[in-house]
């Protein structure tokens, strides 16, 4: 028969699959005779079964039983007995933590009968009493879904009756006359009576807690987190102890070590006379945990030995739960505690200090998303005033502006501004692209501006409810403070903070230590981050490149610790003053006049070149030829038409405008993302993809003769089919020959096309290297256009579940991931020397270059401040493997 | 030792592989014991390891000589010999027929000496210094690349000095010198003599016909066909025969009937006194092949005799050459012959009713092809006039109108109008819209104006080069022909001729029978046409389907053989009066006009159900909710933006315009086909699909009440993942059950997002059909927006040989094609009873039917007039096969 129930001594922390995080956790405490409350752990295989098949499997409750029996021999009281009643708690934990979501029941055993032998032994009716009411009220909220107003009134009635205002001030009298108001309502709403069999209540607490794993919010929450929906949850069955005895009992949270800042030392709250619950409502004052030395100090030294154990065994900051009754201290729970992404780093780096772990284990103790975190600009923690008020953090980041309403005027303004809303719309793009930052009194983390803004890298902070905007929309109250458009605030946008005034702002000093303006002597934090960046660099196989346009870029990534560019975008080159020599070129109605245009550009993309290889040398340059569509370096067609059609109105000569609209017009394209860019343009502009190609060789040249060593790499975009890349590299290389003194330059392709992908081996023929366009291939593989849908349907969708994260942030691993895969395997099949980067915003995000590195990707290029996340997550990859489950 | 050389009598007509086409024929006659002059075919095999190695395989030409040894014993005379010469000729011959493409040497074996042996033999000096004369010419051009020119100027010069104009006007020492200039041009151009070495010039026309097989125009030929790369050619080698030694000599041509209508009889031309050549030059005229009977009726009797044999044993109309030498009769060359349409469709019916081959046979003789062409109208045979001129046949049809010049003035035009242009434009297509059909002067059959007007079934003629358009564009001359704007002119897109006045269009008879107005009884054509699709529909395992959005539509696709509609879209169902409707909708301010709206449109929606159920009663129709982007349903960004400028720069009220104008710009989309669609729309806009959903519940529980019998399907547009399907199929179940007395519906989903074909196997799990939406996949694939670039990347990509066929006519088997292979087998895989099928337009197109019958499709649905071509493919997929090598 299978086993379904486990003593905590049968388990170890290892076992999480089985007994769940907290199960998995008492057991090793209990393995390592720490003093945890006897008890035993359901597990998740039962929760499985019961999913399964919508009951519990045949002979569970008789395994319980068992146990149970064991569990009243040992603290030698039957449960719910009259007289000196053991009561249990039940609580579920699974494999991951859900905090939140799911169940917890305690005093099972409390009944009319063992109510009054709680009360003789504790020696407090009103505690028994208390405790019996709150047992019905969270049975029947867990177990019969009894909305929490019908007790509430019931609370009400008595409350009005004793003429007291909090619930503190009732008596036992009044509690007991509660539990009878309580257990009518339970009847009325349940439809029976409040069960008073103890073994019923744990049957029925049981199964609650298996049918809890079900709950929309717990199920919404495993998508968030990409839990899996089969994993089922354990039930912890423990002996109650109290804290709440006397002044020789009492309750606390520890941990092993300050969660902050890494530092050692004794961390924790203790509270005397109060049980765990107390703590939380924050009824009374805690004292700091070293306190306890005077009240009890021999629990407090066994705690402080238990500490070190835990904290030695874990090898990791550890929080605890526990209890102390009548003097007897208890370990309720433990576990590897969580840390501020500051506190992550700083602690690894004094654990393989203190000799604890190996630089591996620590690279696998902080993620990219941490490291992410500390490179944002925060406000200096030092002088921060209270803030104005709080809303959800959207979008990470702090800004400072004036205050602005209306998202016209924000796109109009000069200087910073900050755009506050309601809630926006596709209608306030223009002003989010031009504010600091976003404000919004409504939606959440996947409303429009929350999304949008994530999109941008822009700070916001969204549904921040108590701002109440006015009508006329020239000011906003919280509570009783107004504040007028164009007054200065502040958002925090990491922790949902809205200040008054304008903060200073300060810069992160990770990014001053990679950027060269700080040294990583003095800060610990600084010295950490760079100590595991640094271990990751040498146990990573996956390159990191940068995506740089410009020499500046260029110079930055390097600092950055970028090997080299994997993207040269070459269409900022045509931007600017330059945009008059495409008008140019498009409007050209014969050879010769094109021909001059492209000649007038000619040196302009060489010296563009020139600089980008000499902020790199000796480092690779992958230039991508030109990609947008040409039309899009001309005015816009609404615009255009809008001019001219007011012109004609009034009788005005629109002069160039008519040919530009003519042009506009004959170029316009109903999909431009599907049409005629990349390599399409090569082969049907004449002599476009040449004149770059001829630059950028020029430009090696130059280098060359200078004595210095330029690496570039030319890139084809949009590539659909072997024989676009035959020609367009026939083309290049015959350019590239015909420049004296040119290097031999590496012809390769983008993969961003679906159908480049589906034929990877065909192209790997004809390409020296591939770069994955995981951006492209998205929104072809998806068949969304970002810009077009971030605020509509990947908010939406995120609302729905339909996306755990934005296929644009992280890659979808099942549909765009499996096409990485094919031209990965296809491409380096057909050609094993292959060499294989990804230039897609993915290459930045910690989860994607896991994946990334596991598909046998040679590299990833990112933006310049992405590239330190990419080169922690590289080493990651290697210590704790590539899939998301790697958390 | 490798076999490469092989006399006829070893080959058979089922070798075309190793002998290609023209060798396997010879040597099948001669082992059917007809007169076929000796000879030898080289295999392919040979040309591959020359392709391979660049040289000719060892031991080749040692082959050869054994070969040739043995062929002067059986004719008894020497190779070159100085008195009686055995003369050659050189012969390429591919697996498949590549007109014009590959390269014949004749008279090999003449040089200074032999060409007097000729000339003694034949009697005719002249003839031998002329055939020599010839060889130096041919031989030069094909072996040493010498351009014609050089020998051209020569024969000027040695005209002129005869005072000749004519080259049958020179005399046989005209043509002496001639033959003196021609080596000594050769010796210039090729820098060697003319080689006398008859064996050397035999080996080196078998390496030049090696080599031909590389040339560019046989490789972009071979790519257009599909032709795979690496067959290489065979080389037949022959010994001459001559029809020019006199009266009792001759040449000819026949067909074992006629092969425009399939009638039995005699059918060739013959030319007394006279070499292939002569025929195709047409210098001077042949006569009836009946008439050889008065001539040499020995021959005559014969060459019918041998007619027959080879008709029986081929079971096929076959054509021939042959030539009589002083009375006897060789046969030079039989193939199954090619043949109009029509005629295959007699023949193969005519073969039947023979006895020759069986139903079977006769479907895998016709093609999708030739019977779409067969579908087109026409113009009467019987009353045509002589063409005014005529150009490249580039879109199927006739067309009849008066001529326009301007587009945009064909495109305000009323009535019919032929749109002439010198070449088209992207500015052209609102013109090419209205228009019945297109003419121009420049361009072939990847021309804009091609590859526009194929796509969208318009006739067109291409490249009429004789057409000069005035300078004023108001009239184009032919010679001396002029012909002004208003004229009318009809052309006809399948034979490219283009004639003066409005000529009288005929109807196809096969769609007149197809739609029930012509009885199939008098027409043969059309009797076989009947017969061949009927036997189709016996044996095809594919089901056809309609794509069909209104009753008529539906009625009509019932006519023409559709078991259901694979496709009915819904958005004709916004247009027209009901735009207004959805405008109501998208303004709509608050859910009670939001509702109000969708309330006005569900009657209409069900009516329109109601009726297609009616036309398609007891078949299955598949209902797409609605696809497009509800802001196509609004005007143009463009357009209001300018009507609200002009109204506002002349101080008017712009009125609606304006609220108009401000959610058109809200809805803007710069790519609406990445954007808010399809399923989307029903995940975001409330009430829309569940309006839709109940109409056609509704409709069908109506149908029911009145006996009949509705299928409805529900099919869910542009599912990405299948999480959105979850939540459109539950709120689309639970309209369905709402509804009294409606039918189980079936909910399935279109895949035509990329990333739904690579998910298949998790949407399966809840969809109940699938329908690849192969238009959309191939868009996405490719990342190529077809209305975008049909005449800018897709023509010039068609020109450069990157598509052999546009992608959006026949499916990229190699790119999507796989998408689709994937989503049937691991849907399929996930849900063994799942129904697939196609409702792209490649449902209709014959290479691809047999692409999606090889892939283990369903059904396919396309437009009515495509029916009978998928029904008829469907069932040549079952007797030849599925891929696109089943020509």
């Amino acid at each position: 028969m299978t086993k379904y129930v486990y003593d905590f001594i049968e388990g170890d922390k290892d076992k999480k699959d089985l007994l769940g995080g907290k199960g998995a956790n008492l057991a090793e405490m209990a393995r390592l005779g720490l003093p945890v409350p006897p008890g035993f752990t359901i597990a998740t295989t039962a929760c499985r079964a019961y999913l399964a098949t919508g009951e519990t499997p045949p002979g569970l409750f008789a395994e319980i039983g068992d146990h149970l029996r064991e569990l009243e021999i040992r603290v030698d009281k039957p449960l719910g007995d009259p007289t000196d009643p053991l009561l249990l708690s039940v609580r579920s934990g699974g494999k991951f933590s859900m905090p939140g979501m799911m169940e917890t029941i305690l005093d099972i055993g409390l009944n009319d009968d063992s109510v009054e032998g709680l009360a003789r032994r504790t020696g407090d009716a009103r505690f028994a009493w208390d405790s019996y009411r709150r047992l019905i009220q969270m049975f029947g909220r867990t177990v019969f879904d009894i909305p929490a107003e019908r007790f509430d009134a019931q609370m009400q009635t008595v409350k009005s009756a004793a003429g007291v205002v909090a619930d503190t001030d009732l008596t036992a009298d009044d509690l007991r006359r509660l539990v009878v108001a309580y257990k009518k309502a339970f009847r009325a709403a349940a439809g029976r009576e409040f069960p008073q069999a103890p073994h019923e209540q744990l049957q029925l607490a049981v199964q609650a807690v298996f049918a809890s794993w079900q709950a929309p919010r717990a199920a919404l929450y495993r998508r968030r987190e990409q839990i899996p929906d089969d994993l089922g949850t354990a039930v912890n069955i423990m002996a109650m102890v109290f804290g709440n005895l006397g002044p020789d009992s009492g309750t606390g949270v520890a941990f092993t070590r300050d969660p902050a800042t890494g530092a050692r030392g004794v961390y924790g709250d203790y509270l005397a006379n109060a049980q765990g619950e107390d703590v939380v409502a924050g009824v009374r004052n805690t004292v700091p945990l070293d306190k306890l030395d005077a009240i009890d100090p021999v629990s407090y030294r066994q705690l402080l030995s238990i500490m070190d154990t835990l904290e030695k065994h874990y090898r990791d900051l550890c929080d605890i739960e526990f209890t102390i009754e009548r003097g007897k201290l208890w370990m309720l729970q433990t576990r590897v505690g969580k840390r501020t992404p500051a506190a992550a780093f700083t602690i690894a780096g004094q654990l393989v200090d203190e000799g604890l772990i190996d630089l591996d284990e620590a690279v696998a103790r902080v993620t990219g998303e941490q490291l992410t975190q500390l490179m944002f600009p925060t406000f200096d923690d030092g002088a921060l005033p209270a803030p104005l008020t709080s809303g959800v953090p959207a979008s990470p980041g702090a800004a400072v502006g004036r205050l602005v309403f209306d998202s016209a005027e924000a796109a109009a303004a000069t200087g910073d501004v900050i755009l506050v809303r309601r809630e926006t719309s596709p209608d306030d793009l223009a002003g989010m692209i031009a504010a600091q930052g976003i404000l919004t009194s409504r939606g959440g983390k996947t409303s429009h501006a929350a999304v949008v803004a994530r999109g941008m890298g822009k700070t916001c902070v969204c549904g921040a409810a108590d701002v109440v905007i006015a009508s006329d929309a020239q000011s906003f109250t919280v509570g009783d403070v107004t504040v007028h458009a164009g007054d200065s605030i502040s958002i925090d946008g990491s922790t949902g903070a809205v200040y008054l005034g304008a903060l200073p702002v300060r810069q992160s000093p990770v990014v001053r230590y990679f950027d060269g303006v700080l040294d990583a002597g003095n800060d610990p934090l600084v010295r950490a981050v760079d100590r595991l960046v640094d271990h990751a660099d040498r146990i990573r196989t996956l390159g990191v490149r940068a995506n740089a346009d410009t020499p500046d870029d260029a110079a930055r990534a390097r600092r950055f610790g970028a090997a080299g560019i994997g993207l040269c975008r070459t269409e900022h080159m045509f931007l600017g003053s330059r945009r008059e020599l495409v008008e140019r070129l498009i409007l050209a109605t014969d050879e010769p006049e094109r021909d001059a245009a492209l000649a007038a550009l000619l040196p302009l993309q060489r010296e563009d070149f020139t600089e980008i290889l000499e902020a790199m040398d000796g480092l690779p340059v992958t230039v991508r030829l030109l990609d947008p569509p040409l039309h899009e370096f001309l005015p816009s067609l609404e615009g255009l038409s809008v001019r001219v059609a007011r012109a004609d109105a009034l009788g005005l000569d629109p002069g160039r405008d008519r040919d530009l609209l003519r042009a506009v017009r004959r170029m316009h394209e109903e999909n431009p993302m599907l049409g005629m860019r990349g390599v399409r343009l090569g082969l049907l502009v004449p002599g476009l993809f040449a004149m770059q190609v001829r630059a950028l060789a020029e430009a090696a040249a130059q280098r060359i003769a200078g004595g210095f060593d330029p690496q570039p790499e030319i890139m084809v975009p949009l590539v659909g089919s072997v024989r676009e890349l035959e020609l367009v590299r026939a083309e290049a290389q015959a350019v590239v020959d015909a420049v004296p003194g040119a290097p031999s330059i590496r012809i390769g392709t983008m993969i961003e096309v679906p159908r480049a992908a589906l034929t990877a081996a065909e192209i790997a023929t004809v390409a020296e290297f591939f770069s994955l366009g995981t951006n492209d291939l998205t929104q072809m593989g998806w068949g969304l256009s970002r810009d077009d849908v971030e605020g509509t349907v990947i908010s939406r969708y995120l609302a729905l579940g339909i996306f755990d994260r934005s296929p644009f942030e992280s890659i979808d691993t099942a549909g765009i991931g499996r096409l990485v895969r094919i031209a990965v395997d296809e491409g380096r099949a057909a050609r094993p020397e292959l060499s294989i980067g990804v230039c897609g915003e993915h290459g930045g995000d910690p989860a994607s270059v896991r994946f990334f590195a596991g598909a046998g990707i040679d590299y990833v290029s990112c933006s310049t401040y992405r590239i330190p996340v990419a080169r922690l997550e590289a080493g990651r990859a290697t210590v704790v493997g590539t899939t998301s489950d790697s958390r």
